[in-house]
């Protein structure tokens, strides 16, 4: 815990996260089924319309929030007066003690970094990554299998409607955090503004991401100065690269007792006798 | 086949979709196993540049293209004399016929659209849905089991190395291109950029993805005049919105011989007779 106790005012706009509809399968019978909702959300930073996002709008406040400290638009929480979302017009309305009205002009100069590979300013990301080295953290594979477990508990938006990505915040087997949204780079920001809002420090926590460990996950998490990183799915080079580079320890497929670890083995404490097996197939993901 | 049969001069640049890496799995075994590669691709037009995307680099010259065309800034493909990528500093340096000097003036005014929901220019791009209906394309449930089944063949970096999403640009059941990319939205506009080389026109075709049916995945098949669309995963609620408003039949968890048809089920003719079943499972993804 680092930062100050001041909270911004901030509304508590929690929308249903799934709606029913119906679908027609096979067989042609019509059957009613839930999916996720996904809803654009525009942030106005003092009256500046800054970026609409598309979300499952459950975190609405703490997405905006993560949202503009991740772009490094707002630099201190206590800047902040308030976040009021209305999602009668799809707004996040931020305001600032300040007032400045300059925002126009410096989000001219602004390129937005995003998800999905595209529209990153990836010279000045990878310059500001220069010479970061995340202090490792220790690790015991049983602790691992226990977080594996208990995160289980959650996703439940994607257990009722699929269609979303879950991130967790994670302290030894312990869920801080966990948020769902149709954007895993909205979970990611929504999960800042969570750590951002509670002063939580990154580093001694484990990120969890059901989704792909690509290199601007591995960049956002960076970011957070969290030093462990573990994913139900696959990794890219870059993602390796990257985490290579800064030291973040690399958990990719991890479901149940299976994990690889692609970066950081050595802080591990292998303390599981596992059954001997014949061979582990790749599932890709 | 709509347009001329001018192509710009193109490099052929192939690298390497997947690299040999260690990893150390549960019973601390150190394994080599394959991983997508990811690189920063610098799109430079006239030498003013314009974005960097994150690619699996196997088709960048289709993913220019592509990319040019659906961000609208480039109109006609003839205006472009070369597409020159070299992955050396990988760069994408297309040069127009014009030699256009104010790309940086052109591009301040404008503002990068983007996948997972992050960036997107809500406002302006509903606008340009505004009024638009896609033609609806009659389809036969055989056909598409048929295609189903052909499409499995595919996605060969995914079955390699995970990670990747997949595309295809389908007519009936042949698939005219697969394209595979770290981003879902890359892949869907290196197809964009085939279509566009080849003079290949959406409105008869059926686009395939592996990724989920979001906004933003309705909106560009849309904008690429396909009036159907089909996915191995899941739906949110403005993909099945936009799709109602456009006329995209959306197949969603299309697997074997499951599917659920969120929108146009009218078009689409059961001559199929199933085998009679108890219920089936909701799988999510």
């Amino acid at each position: 815990m680092s930062s100050s106790a001041y909270r911004p005012a901030m509304t508590q706009a929690r929308p249903e996260a799934t709606r029913s509809v119906k679908a027609v399968d096979e067989y042609r019978n019509t059957r009613e089924l839930n999916i996720a909702a996904e809803r654009p959300l525009t942030i106005y930073l003092d009256r500046v319309e800054v970026v609409t996002l598309m979300t499952l709008g459950t975190q609405p406040e703490l997405l905006t929030l993560g949202y503009l400290k991740n772009q490094g638009l707002i630099r201190e929480l206590n800047e902040i007066k308030s976040v009021q979302v209305d999602w009668d017009v799809n707004a996040a309305v931020v305001t600032t003690f300040a007032e400045d009205d300059s925002w126009q002009e410096k989000l001219k100069n602004r390129t937005v970094t995003t998800g999905c590979g595209q529209g990153t300013v990836f010279g000045n990301i990878m310059e500001e990554l220069e010479g970061i080295r995340l202090k490792p953290l220790r690790l015991k594979q049983s602790r691992i299998y226990e977080l594996i477990k208990n995160l289980n508990r959650y996703n439940e938006v994607y257990k009722n409607a699929g269609a979303v990505h879950g991130c967790a915040l994670c302290h030894d087997t312990d869920i801080i955090t966990f948020m769902e949204d149709v954007g895993r780079h909205n979970a990611v920001d929504a999960i800042a503004g969570y750590m951002w809002l509670e002063g939580i420090s990154g580093e001694d926590k484990i990120f969890y991401t059901t989704g792909r460990l690509t290199s601007e996950m591995v960049i956002k998490v960076t970011q957070m100065n969290i030093p462990v990183l573990l994913s139900r799915s696959g990794i890219t080079q870059m993602g390796l690269d990257i985490a290579k580079d800064v030291g973040v320890t690399l958990f990719s497929r991890a479901n149940g007792k299976h994990f690889l670890v692609y970066n950081g083995s050595e802080h591990i404490e292998f303390d599981v006798e596992l059954p001997p097996k014949f061979s582990v197939a790749h599932t890709s993901s």
